[in-house]
């Protein structure tokens, strides 16, 4: 079989790791292995480690109109506009995402309400993902809500669109880090891991090509601005029928 | 723009109400109105209310085999092999979704490690949402869990592919509840809930349909007898690069 | 300093595994560990693995009035009644809470609305807490919601009142399976998992006991019979002071 | 009944807003509520908005070793140091706690290992509380992580420790915005959100004021010296006995 030609994609990965650089973040060693099998698929890709930016908190586009000095998410969203692919990775504090990861969450919704040509929401035809790496416990609870929330801004999430890693309950080694006898690093062998990481790198790319291929997700049903018109696209109030 | 033709499309709803039948569930209301939408478009529609089905508890695809007396599931399992939307629908008990829900879903979750001929999982090529009713809070946080288990064992989840009806804070009355001067029912006129019920009801078809001109979801990088086999897809483990 | 006296505390433990007895439950063994502190200890306990018992699903106190056959729950709830100590234990699946974890909370809340002499709410004066095994992530996320249950139905919860065992992330051997080289048991010597597990242990006997020395919860500004009645224990409505 | 005397308890808010002062905050109207209350029974208060403080990101104490510029962190900390309750309060967008909300509970959690004179971690004896505004949906959702997080870093946790108000499903006007006729406050006369928020404050202030009396909690099989230094409370590995 012809493998498929995702050479007209591009991925946005954001990390919102807790930590600045040159900290090494384990979630970034996640993302490098989704990262570079898109590479070679010819997927054009950008990583931005979302806390060493001057992001500020809030919920709207812009929050220098809100009063802050300075936000840099109006340039990271142009970003976001352009990548038909984007994963949200982060690590697990407490068993939740982090506060990096939420405010990232918060000003993707911000832009949420924008439309496009056809009048539906602005991330509609695009397709998300979630990395989320942690020492004890959390992964599905944490790439729960990423994927919902990119869900319900108007991403496409393709099956098993998340990956991560954890290690035995309790404190210890974190994604990549050296094992006890100096040997090898934490997680990287495990075939879960790299399977699921790896399914979810192609998934995103099968979907985002075929929503590109057909043009986004066809405009009917979903238009913003024809339901506020009065459209209805065949909705009944049952009180009235 | 010529309507698309979705009469090759089959959905199943699954009702997780705590009320057996003849009681009226609240949730049925809901589901009614994006059924009757499909119908409307040619797609051909079951409602399932699973709490009057003798469904065992299990992690089994027949708990018959493992000790239970009897099991509705096998029969049901088959309508959702068939279908290709699978609707969740339920109410929120203390901001959780019911025991009925969680019941569906691992005994879905059972099924999942079948694969289909191209050796992805069983569910892949198929879409899911939610619709979940409460008289006071917990929408999302229902959903959350929903689609979340629909995606992770294989279904695609199309934009913005849940809806819902709560009402204020506190107790009060339940989706299509007569209003307190006994003239309308509460929730019905909800622009929120009917627009998104209808969009997600459109972009659940458009992904199915999508989905099903493409022979489902291709399968390269995804397929976990290949992977068994050794094959890893691009994938490098990063010890070793 | 002089031992705590527990012996007029008495702890309730459900085990909401869905493997019906003989099968044994990874749950159970965690179980043992606390009820074997408590029992040493002085405090009458019991253990009840719910799925071998007819309850059936619903939020009313006794479903039979709804139209079901039978229901072992209004037995069962006596024993909760009589007990000072209830911990919730259960296993994972899909990252969640088990069905039958759902079926006993939404038990619980249907006899919440029961008030003490007091006029309190009917758990008010008890202490929960929280048991979970998994083989591979989610025990906070299990918790939160039990937990959460518990405190909005009007039990106490004391500090770090949840304790369980998960294995790295992947499907893997569950808490107690034999080790590969068939030596040991897994996660038995979890030092996080039995630490957590005593300090639960101790810390719901410490509350059960300091509540029952003081009569419960004081009755004084959370009587719901007085509330009703119109009493208002200062609270000033912001709009009209 | 002689009304209990809580005159030497004192209490912490911080409100979570996404949004700097002078903005209003529909949520601090709801701390405003719990707040005067405290405030006539003799409980000294305090409130925070922490987005007007320059709190860096960070699992540390204090971030400022690690790189950042400016930490107000410390100085809050000692506040919430010398206060008996901690109460949360914060807004929902898409439906989870704000990214600020986060950010405290990571930096509450950075001095969670600290240890107090009997050895058990520093939040013993202290009871925490959560409040929730948000215009249609997921205070359970955002309070069950606030009090689990309290919970699981050594605070109690009251019954019904939780409070707020939400809307009907939707967009729509938030806590104590004016009406559409413009003769009230939405949510203010919300005799739920009332009764909640009254019967909170007052199991806060009735656990803080019992922890007090009593010392906090009883040093006695929760102290992390003791286990570490190889003490078991009687605790015994099953696998052994």
């Amino acid at each position: 079989m012809a493998e498929t030609d995702f050479s007209s994609l591009s991925a946005l990965f954001i990390n919102a790791t807790l930590k600045k650089s040159p900290q090494p973040s384990h979630t970034e060693l996640l993302i490098d292995i989704s990262k570079q099998i898109m590479t070679k698929r010819g997927v054009k890709t950008e990583v931005i480690r979302s806390i060493d930016q001057d992001i500020a908190a809030g919920v709207y586009p812009d929050m220098t109109k809100q009063g802050w000095d300075s936000d840099a998410w109006p340039e990271i969203y142009k970003k976001v506009e352009a990548a038909d692919i984007l994963v949200l990775a982060g690590p697990i504090w407490l068993g939740d995402n982090s506060s990096e990861m939420k405010k990232i969450i918060e000003r993707l919704y911000a832009n949420s309400s924008q439309l496009n040509e056809a009048g539906q929401y602005a991330y509609y035809g695009k397709v998300g993902g979630c990395l989320i790496t942690g020492n004890e416990d959390g992964v599905k609870h944490c790439a729960m809500n990423v994927l919902y929330s990119l869900g319900h801004i108007g991403y496409t999430i393709p099956p098993q669109a998340d990956a991560g890693w954890i290690g035995e309950a309790g404190p210890g080694p974190s994604y990549g880090d050296k094992t006890e006898d100096g040997k090898g690093r934490v997680g990287l062998d495990n075939d879960f891991t790299n399977r699921n990481t790896t399914f979810m790198t192609y998934n995103l790319m099968h979907l985002a090509k075929m929503l590109k291929v057909n043009g986004g997700i066809p405009a009917e049903g979903n238009q913003r601005t024809l339901w506020d018109d009065g459209n209805r696209f065949g909705f009944e109030n049952p009180e009235y029928r």
